[in-house]
């Protein structure tokens, strides 16, 4: 809670054990799209401790509703290509009893068994409704480069456009989050895929702007994560950044950990287009030396910005995330906030 | 035990819990060849139980020794290159791991970290040395084609001379078995490694019995798995069959479960090469109709091929695997059997 | 005759001067698909006396009746495609003269002038209509994999889906044998195209029976060369093996010379799904010391087996083929057999 | 001059007429590398004006001295190999006669003809070489991926070794600037190259400071523009940063137009670390609403950033520039300043 | 003029200031296919120069009109194919702002967008289709490799039709010429297109006569340069050359510079084939030692065959061209010459 | 005999019975190097029998000796790369066993069993050797792009060095002679490897003379066949054409048979570097319509031509093709010529 405002975040991973993950292993050992891939040895009772942790997580950090996806660095869009849409369900799966487990803090976005050579997105409509009709699913992960070597079309061309058809006429917004990379320069950076988040991100906004994507689809939402991945050197009247107004379209979150980062990213895209969004838990475990928490505790890091009025706040904590989320708005009004 | 003789098996793989494997889903997640691959959350105990129950399993089919090597379904050489040593070196530890809790009962063979496209086989040398000198390792398992695209040269190929030149100095002998295929059409066959086990071993042993490696490396033993893959439609002296003496260097193991196939092998093969070797536990567990005991149980079955002398029995539940893997040998003398 | 019923064989191959194939290499160097392909020098005198050689060698090995397709090794399908439908149509053209000359022995199958990459299996269907309405052909030869690098879809993909139909509709049965194969690792073994006739011919076998080729088609009848290829080595429930029923749909010939490997084959496939067929003359020359007698001399080696009943012999000589082959059945009866 | 003080510019580019552009033209049409390349119809007037214009734009600036490289966008690494020399030569002649213009203004930077799948950078020395003798160039351009389609080694690989020693030799520091990519997706951004400029330098930043080459180079200073790309958002002491002193080794220019990203720029990469650079003229030509002034006119930007001490100041404009760049040093010794 | 007759050049080529194909440089660094490709600082008048002076080498070489084409060496057909239009039609523009100059000299021949991996050629239209319409183009040229890799199909190949089928009712004639070529080897030879215009063009030939086009497009008029770019080594009635009648169809020019070539050229080909073509000012600039005139001052040259007749003289400067070329029929017509 | 001049012929190409080939089509399609290759039928008799047709063909065109190589478009560069030592050695033994029937009549030219992508042509002089060793050849053919993917270096570059050096050693002419194509859009063309011969013998002409091969060999020997493949459009004096003397290096046969071809390329090659070659029998077959005889009956065209004086004629069909191809000299010396 933010000065009696509920906190929403629209950035969040699902939890669960590190055990969960296993029968990848084995459905990529088998090279057989498993329905089901039930066969993980993790008890409900694992699975629901290990919510309950990221639970007392968000609490210690003040944030009342999360929406949660896939772990993007998990997603492994790379992988032999009839393997994705049984590893997709099951994660997908995971995601929904997190959010059965603790409804009021949870939602849920789902992954999408995303194929970079397919002619186009229509393959990830079957899954993308499942998770919507039978799991109430409030928004949908993308990676603009899923198999990693940069052959997905970008984010502008048709190939997505079935997947922008979709999402327009739920009403469901898109994250925008990268994935794996396998640049093989990368290989000298440790958690390498940082790099192709940042990159990806970017390059996905830059797209985005400048094609005419939301001249097609004018209602479509889109969230690019970790505050659009890199910010721009140019200032906003240069026409190296598309001059039209994206204000109801293309919109940021505000996972990005460096205060000087963040302060300048919240500056550059403008309070309207920022949501509040954290990955906690996520990759913002390290701590600050000033204050001995967390990175991912951000909500005092937003208070304290001082070129922020409250209302700022309440817009970044709370109207933004309701607005282009409606899944969050509806939880918080029938949670009666 | 059969017949007051130890029952050597040269097919067995490590037993873990299958949690145990979740921490390649993160390395590969990561692109990050984590060194050490600790952060498994399986507890020592959790070890210990599921080599417990493997050595149950040998109990129950009257294996005295197992030589324990990698799930080959699980060795995934197609993965990004630089993260396969961290993969191998994971693996062999927890195989050793299994050898220290029943030293009486397991011996181990390593798995390598073979790169397709590399020059040649030195890379795999390291982590040969390792297992040998400080895991007291006595086999090394090979795949004939790691990558699983064959394009991985032929065992023939100078490319193997390296780790053959090793094996030889140390007195070690290579198993073969097959391991992941790519081959899109595989798709439809559930489990479709296993159509690549039988292929490449197949054509291993013919690559190994047309070329020179054993003119070239006269003391290098080779067992290929699984009775060797498939079995000649042709003649023993019909010139599609290599017309040499191969007695001291190629051999066979026993693992085939269906009595006709089985049978066949050994006939076809000839006593001289077969060792006994079952997989067990692994892809034996189908139960055999007529006496309600899994496949795997192969000791009763070999027994009753009336076509086989006590001897020829010995021969191939001990005196060959002793043979073929010294290390066995001196294991089971060191137990005073 | 075997035992007054007559011996139908599945699988024989054309014989013709080796000077017949000499048009070939002049289509390949002028690269130009010769229409016609005539200009052989071979006189229809040595191609009478090379099918009379041949009908000797069938009545050496009491054979009454052959079904005479393409030497598959001379298939050559890796050559230009725009050459294949000329080659194809010359090598049926001899085997058709084959049958001419010996109506009473030889039934013809035809080449088909397959291109791996084609969209579909469509391109195959005038050749087939041309042998069987004009050459009354009563079975056609395919290749699992023609081109030779493994890019060709599996038999249970939709590209082959037209050629299904067309035989089904035609009540003629396919033949599945392996051609040429340019695994650059095979080259150490001498006649390599064993090497991929008995993996091809494996490998097409598991993708029909866990494929639902048969499902489409139920009228289907297809027979896989050489006891199909290999054999399998789990258990006939285990469900390794497609656990379904197949006896309709899926045969395989008596063509392996190891009476080790063939009573193999016979007890593991069942004497109801086995065919006759001997591929004599072809790699069967290899003298059995014991008997002095070449391989394919399979009659009485068949004879020989006491796990087979005289009817299970007359089934495998005589009515299998029969039934699975109707002109042989058709050629039978007109013959007043 | 800044109190006093030169202003020193790290960050500048060769300004010749278009024209001076054409012979490319003619050298890719006619695939000839026209030694000399000089067939240009400019002539020495013109490209004198050109240089005087550059002055003024300086003078207008306040900025008494900058390096001047090639135009990163022209200098189209992807062309066929064999004219790279020649293109670059040229190029770099050009720098040199505008440094003989106006010596007192401009110090030369040298392109390289870099050739991304060469075996290492062995083959940009002898030009690199040649700039610093003949014509007395103080730095050298580098792009991280000269060839735009991600396939040059990363800046922490061997591949570059030659160049860094030579550069360490020389007491010479390399500019990473980006330059052409081919990436399909890019196209819909007009003037796309500012995509590359920004993911590679960031990745050049991010592969050179995880990586061992200044451990290897310990004297190799590497200055990488548009402020290093993009910035971080992790917090400086997160590990996904890479945890060492870097800062004799690794430094950004100042040129982010946007003061937002500018300021946080500065703040984040550390006053110690921070070149004065402005690319005046180059890509900063928009004009701020606010002052009416183009945006590469950082001087005053800068001197108006109250998180810096005038001597922040001193050492971003002049004495950063001196430390990096020798040659600048001595220049502004020589002048007397 | 030759006696009271036009003299109508078939093969010319824009001449415009060296600088004026800059922006080219700029648009392939930008990788943005600028609409209006304006921004050269070439004036108007220094286009007209240039355009007089081409006039001039015209005056002093008899010749009255000549049809000018793109520079077959820049059109670069190898380039980005998103950045191929806005080049072609820049040039076109320059072409046609040419004739505007000099309307009685100069009549249009358009470049084409042409992509080497299109579908097929229908991408192409437009731009013919706005030459014609809006600059009154009277042909069209067409590179039968543009991208320089022999990956183009061949000229009589389905991928071409749409475009003769658009010529067929425009009753325009296609001129066709090489463009460049990457061949590796090329590199040896300086200005080595020449090499690619040779083998081409005659390919070109070859499979026009020997394919179908001209039954499909009888009233198709293809004029292919440089004499067709190499000569037969057959006689005429050898079935190696296409055994039928394309006199109405296939055509080629005189730009042949040897004696010993064109005459040898006229005679193969018959007078009723050829159109005068000379490229002047082009690749025709050296010397003939016996006149001390450039090679492509051809009126003379031809003048001097006494093979030729008077008529078959005016038939090659004048007839021939117009009845290839209708626009320069009308022309002359309009011309009351 | 010309006027009593022996009249040697320096293109001329085995003659056997074309049965004599059917042993490559059982080499490759059992993809097995069969030394010897000796299993033809054809037997010794239809051997001689072709090269008795081969001299009366020679004597009725008033051939004395001819050189004799392979069939340039049986040369098949493109088969398997393992294959090719075995189909080159059976080649050259036919050869050999050619001139061993008429001794005084045929001299030898061997084939190569050239590899395009080898490292260099190393891999040809064993063959080679063997060649002048043990059978006495005179002369080697090579194809510039053997495998007819224009793949291989040009002939220029140091691949073709080290056969460069021995063919100087051994003061041994190389042949030059185009073998076959495997561009896809030839297909049209019948016979399309003369496409091929054409464009490749040309360009090879091209490199040779532009390049430093004769600065490197100066005593190395070329003959480029059928008059260089194409003929050159620009003057002697043009720099297009390379301004050197090749007169001692390059030279040219007469082999075309178009009359207008033919005397230009004897005009514009020079008589000095013409050597008389006809590939009787080869592809001259058509018969002249105003003399009733074939082609390649070229005594009387040369004979006719009124621009040769007796001298050069007896230059052309004695004295430098005994010039080039010492064996030739030799021999016609040790006939008493």
């Amino acid at each position: 809670m933010y000065r009696n405002t509920k906190v929403l975040d629209v950035h969040g991973h699902v939890s669960v054990p590190q055990e969960a993950n296993a029968p990848l292993v084995f459905m990529m050992g088998s090279n057989t799209p498993f329905a089901g891939l039930s066969g993980t040895a993790v008890s409900e009772e694992d699975f629901r401790a290990a919510a309950a942790r990221h639970v007392s997580y968000l609490d210690e950090r003040a944030i009342d509703v999360q929406v949660i996806g896939p772990r993007p660095f998990l997603m492994l869009g790379w992988m032999e290509d009839h393997l994705l849409p049984a590893w997709t369900s099951y994660v997908n799966d995971m995601i929904h009893q997190q959010c059965v487990f603790f409804p009021d803090r949870f939602l849920g976005a789902c992954q999408l068994p995303q194929v970079s050579d397919a002619p186009d997105t229509t393959h990830c409509l079957a899954e993308l409704d499942r998770c919507v009709r039978d799991h109430g699913f409030v928004a949908a992960y993308v990676s603009p480069d899923p198999a990693g070597r940069r052959t997905t079309p970008g984010m502008h061309e048709p190939y997505w456009f079935p997947l922008y058809e979709r999402c327009q006429e739920l009403d469901l917004p898109l994250i925008v989050h990268g994935t794996n990379s396998l640049d093989r320069r990368f290989r000298v950076v440790p958690h390498n895929y940082q790099l192709g988040f940042l990159t990806e991100q970017y390059l996905a906004g830059q797209f985005l702007s400048h094609g005419d994507v939301f001249e097609r689809f004018p209602a479509l939402r889109i969230v690019v994560c970790h505050c659009g991945g890199a910010l721009n050197r140019f200032i906003p009247t240069d026409p190296h950044i598309a001059q039209k107004d994206l204000s109801a379209n293309l919109f940021y979150d505000t996972c990005g950990y460096d205060e000087i980062f963040l302060s300048a990213a919240i500056r550059q895209r403008g309070v309207s287009q920022m949501c509040f969004g954290t990955e906690a838990p996520g990759s913002g475990r390290a701590v600050r030396p000033e204050t001995g928490r967390t990175c991912d505790d951000l909500v005092p890091v937003i208070d304290s910005f001082d070129f922020l009025s409250e209302q700022d706040k309440i817009t970044i904590f709370h109207e933004n995330p309701a607005r282009v989320v409606p899944g969050l708005a509806k939880h918080a009004a029938s949670a009666g906030a």
